[in-house]
């Protein structure tokens, strides 16, 4: 039932551009989805993909440069005049246009908004040029259908055959008063059910969930999840309604998040994937190994300046891993639970002295546990010494190593940072060093030999 | 406008509750969206919110316990009997009503089902119990609204009136012919903009994305995505039209999957969350902390035979953190990049073959960087006969970690387990392992003094 995009279709495709048989290409995209064109052009060159899009519906070309990868949107449009791109940007959604014009250059977006013959629609940008993306405003789009309280559903009616063409997905009506004051909604089920003359002030529904324009993104999209919410009106402080967000923008932060998460932890920079050139993976994933290299060479160091410890009792070097595997987990352990609690805010949450006691008892626990393991271990090899440094530096590198999985995306998450970085790379050698640390001082203060 | 749970709400609540004031408790939750009252049953006891439960309107109580934490409702639902449940599975969406009958005993669902007294409900539900939750027809739901292609817009809008009930979210009528096959759609904004009288077969779209019953999940949220859906309609292999999905269902999906990531990266076992008790986060934490105490126990035991070597160059141990630490690291990179490419199959992807040399490359860069770093230090410490040791161990394990990050992902999905894992502690800490192995070996093997 969907499109399946082979070798083969593509070199068809690709021999058409060359050969310029627009008959063939034109018969081709016309069958296929937009989505499914936007896959073909990401396997094009700049100057085949250009080529195809200018054969395709311009409104079909709007949708497919509005949902294209923002990396390989960049490259794309930089090969477009201001003038190639106004037309396009006059078919989008006004949100996708403001997307797209943010990413280009001050100059180009005066340009393009210039050069719009759709006055309507360019006031829509301007108005939504002022919102940054991380809010509500900066999410919403200005197409709705909105009906004054006083009208009939004829009226309202009317109004939808108005809009039709640029609203392309209406879920409801929107109620306003005469200052443009949200009162409500009718969903299009009750419109399609109700009699023609039957008043809009009688039959709309009060109770209705809108969200302001400075709200942040991941709460609108959590209040939406909550709701379950196809569409949220967005209002200013006075109530005034100026647009909507839909639920596939919703679902594209909620997909975002996610992969920022993922790459967070990962210790990947910027938004790479697996198919990209291997520079571009090189350049994510180096500045993180580096990073972590320099931690453990510092590790190296505090190793080093045990040398004369570690040529008495060689058996402390055969502990190092532990020491430093087991304060990475339980740092991203801990800190991975409260990434996921301040995504998703439902319930109760605990003070931070609260979290820090349940961290410490939590902790206190884990580390008895591995401590122990660890401890029994030290007897099976025959070094009985050494039980209490490993067991007690053990229970204290997971306390430290819960306490910073606590406090540190609490502390991100405050100076506006992706908390989840906390749970990377970076934290885990940084309870790595420490741990060392810990290890060899408190062999340093127990055993009598050192 | 949103509902802020709060302490002292709470107790006002709890206090009506426990002196039975019911008018109170009545007139609160009227003000309340059904996903609020579940925030505050989340903090009651059972017994409290089965009360809570009772006043309020049946169809708000069937929503709430439909959305409820798969975790607290096997709890709540478990103080229900079969006869008490039994209504509310009558007012839930099908889907819903089976997601919650799978958790029961065979005898409570069976009991459940022969209680109700919608017989088409259930029969709906009996038809949904068939599939796996993990499929498109595991997630459908009977609730949908179908015209035959035979009939005009009139006929269509008194279906949507009959169905207005059972059907909350519309978005669009479904076309079918004489057999039940899936034609087309109409969207209901087409259907409030035409004539009385016009043929459902002059305006209907017959471009329309379906996905079969046994469609995996994930690849609906996918579809669902790409193709901006709101709603998609679920047929059988022979096109017949059996039940749709709708997008908030696939949102939970999305986020479900994300937090499922998230804890295999972070080596969490279960569905834990930062507020849950103590016992059961440290049963989530406890056997991957036991599992990577394990695989660092067997790095010490590696460490402890090269015992004599490490008294002879006592600085070998200087470098166990950052062979472990890279490992793990560039195994995590390379594993989440595959699993992000998993779950995310726009455009071509690359062989088996294609992706191992990609892998073999780019590690040959990120481990001669960090070979490099690590071989300069051995300088500054003054121990440059470590130089080749070091460095050729660091490039031997990041190409070893490239190449277990890029098969184990593989494999797990292969065999149906998600790959989010093998970044997880467990190949970190086998990365660690073999790391250490690969080191001692190469340094008896280029060290004279050993």
């Amino acid at each position: 039932m969907t499109f399946e995009l082979t070798k083969e279709y593509l070199d068809q495709i690709q021999t058409a551009i060359d050969t310029g048989d627009d008959t063939m290409l034109r018969a081709e995209m016309e069958e296929l989805y937009p989505a499914d064109i936007s896959g073909i052009l990401y396997e094009l060159d700049t100057e085949s993909a250009r080529y195809l899009l200018n054969l395709v519906d311009r409104g079909v070309g709007a949708e497919i440069i509005a949902n294209l990868d923002d990396s390989i949107r960049d490259e794309f449009v930089a090969s477009f005049t201001s003038a190639d791109l106004a037309p396009f940007v006059e078919e989008m959604d006004s949100d996708d246009a403001v997307d797209l014009l943010n990413e280009q250059s001050v100059q180009v977006r005066e340009e393009v908004i210039g050069l719009m013959e759709d006055r309507e629609q360019a006031r829509f940008i301007i108005d939504l040029l002022h919102y940054d993306e991380d809010v509500a405003g900066g999410l919403m789009q200005k197409e709705l259908i909105k009906v004054n309280v006083n009208t009939n559903v004829n009226q309202c009616i009317e109004e939808i055959r108005q809009q039709a063409e640029d609203v392309e997905k209406v879920y409801a009506v929107y109620v306003v008063d005469d200052a443009g004051i949200l009162l409500g909604f009718v969903s299009l089920k009750k419109i399609v059910l109700a009699r023609k003359y039957a008043k809009i002030a009688d039959i709309y529904e009060q109770d209705i969930v809108s969200v302001e324009t400075y709200r942040p993104v991941d709460e609108v999209a959590e209040i939406m999840q909550k709701y379950d919410l196809d569409a949220v009106p967005v209002v200013n402080v006075q109530g005034r309604l100026l647009g909507r967000i839909t639920i596939d923008d919703v679902v594209d932060v909620i997909t975002e998040q996610a992969e920022d998460d993922l790459q967070a932890i990962s210790g990947l920079s910027g938004e790479v994937e697996e198919d990209d050139t291997l520079w571009v993976r090189a350049k994510a994933q180096l500045p993180w190994l580096v990073a972590g290299a320099v931690g453990s060479l510092m590790a190296a160091t505090v190793i080093n300046g045990f040398q004369s410890e570690l040529g008495k009792v060689a058996a402390l070097a055969a502990f190092i891993p532990i020491i430093g595997s087991t304060g990475g987990n339980v740092g991203i352990q801990t800190a991975s639970l409260i990434v996921q609690s301040l995504s998703d805010s439902s319930g109760l949450t605990y003070s931070l002295g609260q979290r820090l006691l349940r961290t410490f008892v939590l902790a206190l626990l884990n580390g008895a546990v591995v401590g122990l393991m660890a401890g029994c271990y030290t007897l099976l090899i025959g070094e009985p010494r050494l039980f209490p440094v490993v067991a007690l530096s053990l229970l204290s590198v997971v306390l430290l190593a819960s306490f910073m999985g606590t406090i540190t995306p609490l502390l991100l998450d405050r100076i506006g940072i992706n908390p989840a970085v906390a749970s990377g790379p970076f934290i885990t050698t940084a309870n790595d060093l420490i741990g060392i640390g810990v290890y060899f001082s408190i062999a340093n203060v127990l055993l009598a030999e050192l």
